[in-house]
């Protein structure tokens, strides 16, 4: 691997031209219209326009992104997260193209993006999955009867939260199918749900995995129960909530998974852990690297990315699972341009002054630099602040510390909302589930209002 | 230790601010007129202003830095490193004062300050000290005679690289005595001076220890072979030069040494070790934070300034040494206001435009902000770029994409020099000796005029 082309925008983007300079291998960067002057454009060794400023027009055109690496004589492509990166079509017109693509083979992709595929294989690795079924609409309230309401509908082919619905009863599932399918049908171009046992106290578990296609290794937890409308918001490793019990269990049951498809690449296997009875239920595998990996990097001195292009570059796995060790305790921290007390509404604009905080343990992946625009094209992320102390309650202290130095003038941020997170005697406790960060919101704003 | 004054400035100040902010102990600032708005004052809870901007009217005043401690109801000090860190007399007004001075008991700074006594307690611990003796200028001859030249004068009370002489005869050792130990009395109101045997190719290697006036752990070792002017320029840790044997060896010795005046602190023991032989021998301690410290840091995950607010305020140690573990390497750059073409002249003034490195294991210390000042009353170091690598050639690699990614606008700084010196061979090699640099910059500035 000699040049790579970043199919991305953002701090994944940044992020990844960073691991490959560390790794002497060139870049491409790829841009649209409102990104002329993004940072990753000014880090990168090569820039291609690739289109207008909606993704639509540029960072979702998979024929632009592979004449530019024609172009630019790149010889790999790295999806990073979102866009592109699950999707199988664009995995496997990248290697028609002649490229290396940084993530598993097109048919890994595709198997593990269909809901349904995917419960298949954990079953047959022995990895239980929540009780469901898929189907159409009588067939869900059918096995709604024998399953228990309240009950989840889920897009088969879905991801990032949309087609997904709760029903309390069969009157309540009846109207919640149609939605749910259309909202599917229309994100997705798929409208097959699939239907399955609604966890009421449930933590968000995943586990990070890395396989070269014959060996795989788990590279421990990450706890990103901590949620808003089933985005992360805080993401921590190790979990919290689990102990060392259920901790070998999962971590083994996300390795026996990964070897069933012989799972080459990063990769994490989302489970839902019941909070009350400590079973755990597989959800769904993403095979990308994900906004929060690096709470697992600093616990595990792995470079994800690093490893992510290594082994695409056809080297096997450079560690043995008693070599994955880890140390303290990882907290990330989003920031986004959003105005917590307007209901998040983004706030797209022209940065002013930005102060990045510093020091020891405390890392931030930003591509903000004083100038640069926030815009409205995209998601709202505008930097990672992420800290390592060597017990939990010292990195939370160092995460109020690190917080309190960030300053970012010119657009709203959900700063000052983190560090009330912070200050929460629940969130200290580690005391929360997937429902918990909603309801006190929903608490706060009614105090506020 | 509820609130802590910090008797220093510039990058350091910084450090410990966030170390103590990280334990939730108050923060109190001491501020020259120079440093008015720089970040250490707006970083801490309280601000005193103690005099004007020369050293000698305010960071070195004790009377008045004490009266600052007593005004903002201070209950300990931490003096940093450079102006009063290792002077005896604060540290037992301090105590005098009722507050924890937050290093070794007076008794032992002086002890360990005096390189004839420190020498002693060396020999009694069974630790070997480089061949020579203390004594005027007819009994240096003598012992010269005896050692062989090259010989090395150092002024018993130095530090810093001042009061040094090399002579290679008797005649220049007559000469250089009287300059030595005139330069001396003049830095340190003390003249006496003491010979060693010179050695040639040899590299400065030192041990950190942590002690609590019982038990004392080693935190490894960190290479600062490469200085100029007897300044360390580069430091990194582990070193690439020893090997197990002499690393287990001189790291027992430090901790020797340190057991033997009962040490509670943090500290350094400095070896020479003959690059020829293997031999190492003691050359001083120095009882408060080092410069270089964080790149013991980034290899434990050990917060050495945290470690040093804990012991002062009588906690034991928290770790055994079979607990203290490293992973990986860490290289540590020295970011200095001065211009390497014009012989390192000091560049003060107005900071511009400022971008400070990010990313995955890269730590920048430092006090810069766009708009601050570099006064020109202070030593110039401006920042501290730390890298982390599984190995070393990874860290080197991340250490090239970080100070790339470095801009300071407004001052002339040596970074464009630290790049160039990572394309050295030698440097990537490991093969150096605290000459090499000084030899680099010789050939460096010959080829350029």
């Amino acid at each position: 691997m000699k040049r790579l082309l970043i199919a991305n925008r953002g701090e994944i983007a940044v992020r990844i031209i960073r691991a490959a300079n560390d790794l002497g291998i060139e870049t491409v960067a790829v841009v649209s219209e409102a990104d002329r002057n993004a940072a990753h454009a000014l880090l990168a060794d090569q820039v291609v326009p690739i289109g207008p400023a909606p993704a639509a027009k540029s960072y979702l055109v998979a024929d632009a992104i592979l004449a530019a690496a024609k172009e630019t004589g790149a010889d790999a492509v790295h999806p990073g997260y979102g866009f592109l990166s699950e999707r199988a079509s664009f995995a496997a017109a990248a290697a028609n193209a002649g490229l290396t693509f940084v993530g598993p083979e097109a048919s890994v992709i595709e198997q593990m993006g269909d809901k349904v595929r995917a419960r298949q294989v954990a079953q047959a690795a022995g990895v239980p999955t929540v009780p469901g079924t898929p189907g159409g609409v009588s067939e869900a309230v059918a096995a709604a009867g024998e399953i228990g309401y309240p009950i989840m509908l889920k897009a088969a082919a879905g991801g990032g939260g949309r087609g997904i619905r709760v029903a309390g009863n069969e009157a309540e599932l009846k109207v919640a199918f149609p939605q749910a399918s259309g909202e599917a049908a229309s994100a997705f171009g798929d409208g097959q749900m699939y239907l399955e046992r609604f966890v009421r106290a449930a933590r968000h578990v995943e586990v990070q995995v890395l396989g070269d296609g014959s060996e795989t290794v788990h590279v421990f937890e990450r706890e990103c129960s901590l949620q808003r409308r089933r985005q992360k918001v805080v993401e921590e490793a190790p979990s919290p909530g689990i102990d060392e019990r259920i901790r070998t269990a999962m971590t083994a049951a996300a390795v026996r998974l990964c070897k069933e498809v012989g799972y080459r690449s990063a990769g994490t296997c989302e489970f839902l852990v019941d909070d009350e009875t400590g079973e755990f239920f597989f959800i769904e595998m993403n095979t990308r690297i994900q906004v929060e990996h690096p709470v697992t990097e600093l616990i595990t001195g792995i470079d994800l990315v690093a490893e992510q292009l290594r082994i695409a570059a056809g080297e096997p796995l450079r560690f043995r699972q008693s070599e994955v060790t880890r140390r303290g305790h990882a907290v990330e921290f989003r920031v986004c341009a959003e105005d917590p007390e307007r209901d998040f509404l983004p706030g797209p604009g022209k940065i002013g002054e930005v102060r990045l905080p510093g020091g020891p343990w405390v890392r931030t992946d930003t591509w903000l630099a004083p100038g640069s625009q926030v815009p409205p094209f995209y998601d709202s992320l505008v930097a990672k602040v992420i800290v390592w102390g060597d017990d939990r309650p010292i990195a939370l202290r160092r995460a109020k510390r690190a917080l309190s130095e960030l300053v970012v003038e010119g657009v709203p941020t959900t700063t000052t909302l983190l560090i009330e997170l912070l200050g929460r005697q629940w969130f200290a406790d580690g005391a929360f589930t997937t429902g918990t960060l909603e309801e006190w919101l929903a608490r706060r704003a009614e105090a506020g209002a």
